[in-house]
């Protein structure tokens, strides 16, 4: 059969988080692979309760690792790298990241005990890098971190540009400008481009996106408008935003203190990789709580609410020595990712109580996006010029809406969902295999998979309660009447006032003292007759059925 | 000592929702009392997993229920009377309100089965009701539910404005519109207004709000645009903006099928109590499902992504017989209430996988809030001219700005959140007394305490996961070694591959072999021990210290 081109994405196409897309090259099912961006993406209370990571199952890619070339990241991002630590061990390929982006990757392989040398860093274009049928070249792009690159991935079957995350941004204050002409030089090449993989985030967005540099104005007249302690939180990989902030700080005669551990390791990694050349000089907290509270500003993680940040600590109180205090200001140079907004509710109004003002980026002054917009991406296909469009990077509305704009171009475009492989080679795109995916999670250090059961269990006891039922049987096979019930995330009394566990083992005793020997003697059966009861007697007592595990403890003759 | 008026809030005010607030007037400590509004609130995954209700706790208003002479009901709406029914035997006092208020207070009391009586239908003013020092009159606004009212109360210390929640709107299409002139006449008489109480939800939104007549022509273009089956989802409630939707899809062509419980109620209370004169006539859901697709219109509930309403099993397929296609449309007249992001979007992917057209009121093209906005509530200081403005239906921080916006106009302003008795009689607030306040859960058919642990286990459950212990103790006091271990929520496997539960077990035999009887004798300390063991194995296997139940059972000679 005819060497084709496929396309497989394993995360990100149908959500927002834990990219991970494989292209392929080669006789049907013998492709040779490669994958682009191995993310992760974080749970919730409503989905996966106590869940750290979740990460896409790549259990189809490590059942064809030999066929496998290598891992490309296109940028620092936890949801195009966060993964790569974890899931290292099931792939065992090299890991090709420009230098900064590198240099993460290599932090999160020695979090896991991995060597951090499977990285091999990688310069931009013209530098390619060959790999069976394939030639990559990463391409500057502008996005909020530095360093993120588009990929030029060359095959016998024509160009794809897989564009990452990415906006059209000429002033991106730190790292790459996009360059139109570059792309532009791209797309004339030889055939010019057969696919476009396109980040679809901000399709829904109408406006041209905004550059990152018309924001150090607002900020600097915020900055100097503001009498004491003055406290920024952005996300800590947006180096841009960190020296906006800085910068102003610095212009209007305040020092900076940087606070949270991924702010200082991002400005580290920022000047140790030398994409970082001018940040100013920064003080301890020891030093800054010394400070007069008008020569202050904190730069601090956790514009996301995230319960440890550094915000959400010193809305609570003191942190590091450092508290705030009525006067003092606090701004959220950051948009909050839906989900997060009773997080971010709850620091807004601690801050709100101790008598900060609090201002967050909702009229656009203070923030602008990292990804391209509805005109931007429309540009991006006006430049580029690909035969086909596949939107990535988005949930199922953000992918049929960036296919419905391309196809109001002429261009050929589908929905592709994770799990999806498509045949790329023609003019169309066929589906020519469905392959599992879905999710692990991290829990603890222990990854299992989504449909495991284990959080679906946890749920249910969030939601219902959880009864424990000990049940003995004697060394004569006869059942002790006197069950024992411990209730956990349960009112104690019903509704009548009575103690609801007491309650329940009067039912259980009533039941055991007359249960027959063919029930007794089979667990299974005792087990579903004491769990009704229980649930039965709580739906009459407090009106809800709990989760009930019962123990059946068999005693054995000496 | 001279009699004053206070001021107590016990719900709504540092929160957006459960509202409940008390005024009194007479000696200190003595005063008589009136309740305004008495709301719930929903519950959460993050903070009240498995709670239906949330309700302010009135344990001060019930220790002095002898000084209570009524409550007052602005509205219709869930977060002002929704705790009515449930909360009525701790009260006892009559209700008031308007007619269709009043008659929703009556649904919800005669569901938990009180009598409808203790509802007093009242008119607007002029009409006055008397009760103790208190002279009580509800003034038409205009809000996103009929017949909210604002209350004048007027007491032998000065007149009391308590706006309820409202709008601006001169052409609300249902119920009344909200007249200046009143409101000016209102201010004029007598010594004029001391007190304004006055809705902040909106105080962040700079411009000013917009009527609900604005909906009616891009709505009825957008109908006219589709060509399948149209369906729409706003709040039951918004009766105004049912009717603007069902007059659009009459004046296209289309047959309105109203869907979900709530729907249909609102409509009939409406119809019944005479506030809706005009709505048209309906279908039910066989007959919309035996029309062609483009003669139809489904108005549902479930514009927040509730899980169990229409819009949601919609999403999921078949619903009384009817079924999205490719090719429809699914508006969401509403706005998204900030926590519900994720459920709506669950939705709107769901629908847009099914090949739907979704569309939101991100554009406001179908939308207008009901409440005022930053402009708004300014115009209402100007036309009042109170001495005191108490912002109150806000987070801490929305009763912050619009506190600085009162004190901006040179007016008396203070924050005052739940629990805060405050001295009105003055010039100035004075904080007289701290009560004790906090909510109430509605746990399937119980009222529980938030503060009483159910909700801490649940959430612990959920994060941590549950293993439980059962060991037994003969009747020779010497304990069995062989504990039995059931985990629940947790990773059945170790990182290294063993069963979780027999690798604590097989730990715990070692300690129970050993254990002195001083221990043994001891269940509290044998309990702690088998815990710490257990929660080291699993942090040692998997990374994560479990909730752990222990029960010790004690065999008894004969």
């Amino acid at each position: 059969m005819a060497d084709r081109l496929i396309y497989l994405p394993l995360g990100g196409a149908g959500e927002i988080g834990m990219n991970a897309y494989v292209y392929g090259y080669g006789a049907p099912g013998k492709e040779r692979l490669i994958l682009v961006d191995l993310g992760v993406t974080f749970g919730d209370m409503d989905s996966a309760p106590g869940i750290d990571l979740i990460m896409p199952d790549i259990t189809w890619l490590q059942e064809n690792r030999d066929r496998l070339e290598a891992i490309f990241i296109t940028h620092g991002h936890e949801d195009h790298l966060g993964a790569v630590g974890h899931l290292y061990s099931r792939l065992g390929v090299p890991v090709y990241a420009r230098q900064f982006t590198g240099a993460l990757c290599r932090l999160k392989l020695e979090e896991q005990g991995h060597p951090a040398d499977v990285v091999r860093i990688t310069g931009p274009r013209p530098e390619v890098t060959q790999l069976g049928p394939f030639n990559v070249q990463f391409v500057p792009v502008s996005h909020s971190i530095p360093e993120s690159a588009a990929l030029i991935i060359d095959t016998p079957a024509g160009r794809i540009v897989h564009t990452g995350d990415f906006k059209l941004d000429g002033t991106p204050v730190v790292g790459d400008a996009f360059d139109p002409i570059v792309w532009h030089d791209i797309a004339a090449q030889g055939r010019g481009i057969k696919v476009l993989t396109c980040d679809s985030t901000n399709v829904f967005s109408t406006h041209p996106g905004r550059s990152e540099a018309l924001l150090a104005n607002p900020i600097l007249e915020w900055v100097m408008a503001q009498k004491n302690m003055v406290v920024a939180t952005t996300f800590a990989s947006n180096i841009a935003r960190l020296k906006t902030l800085a910068d102003a700080a610095i212009a209007s005669g305040r020092k900076v203190c940087l606070l949270g551990r991924a702010m200082r390791r991002m400005v580290s990694v920022g000047l140790e990789t030398g994409i970082l050349t001018d940040f100013p000089d920064t003080i301890g907290p020891d030093e800054a709580s010394n400070m007069p509270r008008g020569k202050v500003m904190l730069i601090v993680t956790g514009s996301q609410g995230e319960r440890r940040a550094a915000s959400a600590q010193l809305s609570r109180g003191r942190y590091l020595g450092l508290s705030l205090k009525e006067g003092d200001s606090f701004l959220f140079s950051s948009k909050t990712i839906p989900g997060n907004e009773r997080s971010v509710g709850r620091i807004m109004n601690a801050l709100s109580e101790m008598g900060v003002d609090v201002f967050d980026a909702d009229d656009g002054l203070f923030h602008v996006s990292g990804h391209a917009n509805r005109p931007d991406i429309e540009a991006l296909h006006d430049l580029l010029k690909p035969e086909i469009v596949i939107p990535m990077h988005g949930e199922h509305l953000h992918l049929r809406e960036h296919m419905m704009l391309a196809r109001d171009k002429g261009l050929t475009s589908e929905i592709v969902v994770n799990g999806m492989m498509m045949d790329l080679t023609g003019d169309t795109l066929k589906v020519v295999d469905q392959v599992e995916t879905g999710r692990l999670y991290l829990d603890g250090t222990v990854l299992i998979g989504a449909m495991d059961g284990v959080v679906r269990d946890r749920i249910r006891m969030a939601l219902n309660g959880h009864a424990l039922v000990s049940v003995i049987v004697d060394e004569d096979d006869n059942v002790l009447p006197d069950a024992w019930v411990e209730l956990m995330g349960l009112p104690g009394r019903t509704r009548g006032g009575d103690d609801l566990a007491r309650h329940i083992e009067g039912e259980l005793a009533e039941f055991l003292e007359s249960a027959d020997n063919r029930t007794v003697s089979d667990d299974r059966k005792m087990e579903e007759a004491v769990r009704k009861i229980t649930r039965q007697v709580a739906m009459e007592e407090i009106g809800k059925k709990p989760e009930v595990t019962v123990i059946i403890s068999r005693l054995m003759a000496d």
